[in-house]
């Protein structure tokens, strides 16, 4: 068993992987939660969130919890962590955007600018943030992963650090129908790339269409 | 029956939908044939250009000649009709990259900055160059299409000028796993857009996804 570097991210067909202005309201930017609507409609979401079931469909679901299978170990951006901008300190210091018990149940490697102590939450979940580059997050994030693969989390900017230093070893995309028109593009400063990559699957229901990559 | 005006067009994963430094050699740019390769395996297409049939998806089989069915007259960029730039005076004309007798069997639009004389080909394919803008290429288009559709062959420029216009009625985008990297890109200079279209169908084989949007 090989631990590897990946992620599973959610896209417009015209590529976005965030919609714009991301605030408070709208963790995701405008519109960003499109994206995920095929999510949301799967079973395993719906029980998770007290819903009752839906339409979804068998393709859709083999790909629901892709980002987390075998994770032992997240990194994120400092943006997908919260809308904090600049030095952590606050009267009240933000928590992350999923509450008390977040979605990760593992170490989640923050990249960040300001240093911050370790962030315990319920249910295993503990943020570090990491100073020094996205090399060493990585290095953290194996180490705490053990045997399991490291997911990146996002946003686009994280992704494209790692796309660019030829670290990522498989990557999938689901993509829908959905225009967003703006926000955040994953395929966007790669100089030209990314390259190596050879597409293992392609398979969409009439939501979405996921394309899954291994490093060739 | 209404005449609309769509687009049918194939797009890398990271949306090019050409490669970078179109030449005579590269007509699509470099590695621009990639984003193809799904109609090359068509049987209609091997048929046609003497090979010996496929290993089609019949899902693919349907889309193969959207770009065409039904359509009564094309408009293109003039960067789609050849890799001349500037004026057209040369003791070689050029005559588009599709030699005696183009695939379009129908008059055809070329936008273009520098006047020329109609060029006739065999098949029922002419060649107009219009220099006074979109809209008067389209009204010359419809004209002659009659009850049937105008389709815009491309490039990316084109097709964004009429969407920007919010011209177009009907787009199928043929989405492949390839990773292009660079090249022109469909949704750019779109200014926020394209507004107003909605997903009708989307649909895959093991090579391509098809997307259907039509303007709501």
């Amino acid at each position: 068993v090989v631990s590897k570097l990946r992620f599973s991210i959610s896209m417009s067909v015209d590529g976005y992987v965030a919609g714009p202005d991301q605030s408070l309201q709208d963790p995701l930017g405008k519109r960003g939660e499109e994206l995920h609507e095929w999510v949301f409609s799967l079973s395993s979401w719906q029980e998770a969130h007290g819903g009752e079931g839906g339409d979804e469909d068998p393709v859709d679901a083999r790909f629901g919890d892709a980002w987390s299978t075998n994770t032992g170990a997240y990194i994120m951006g400092r943006n997908m962590f919260g809308p904090v901008r600049g030095t952590w300190e606050s009267s009240e210091p933000w928590h992350g955007w999923w509450g008390e018990d977040p979605p990760y149940h593992t170490p989640v490697f923050v990249l960040t600018h300001h240093a911050r102590e370790p962030l315990e939450m319920a249910g295993g979940t503990t943020f570090h943030f990491v100073t020094d580059g996205i090399e060493a997050a990585l290095e953290r994030a194996r180490a705490a992963a053990g045997d399991r693969d490291v997911s990146i989390g996002g946003g686009a900017s994280t992704v494209q650090q790692y796309l660019r230093a030829g670290l990522v070893d498989e990557m999938q995309l689901h993509v829908s129908s959905v225009l967003l028109g703006a926000g955040e593009r994953l395929f966007d400063d790669l100089g030209g790339g990314p390259h190596g990559f050879e597409c293992v699957e392609l398979v969409s229901s009439a939501r979405v269409t996921h394309y899954t990559y291994v490093r060739s």
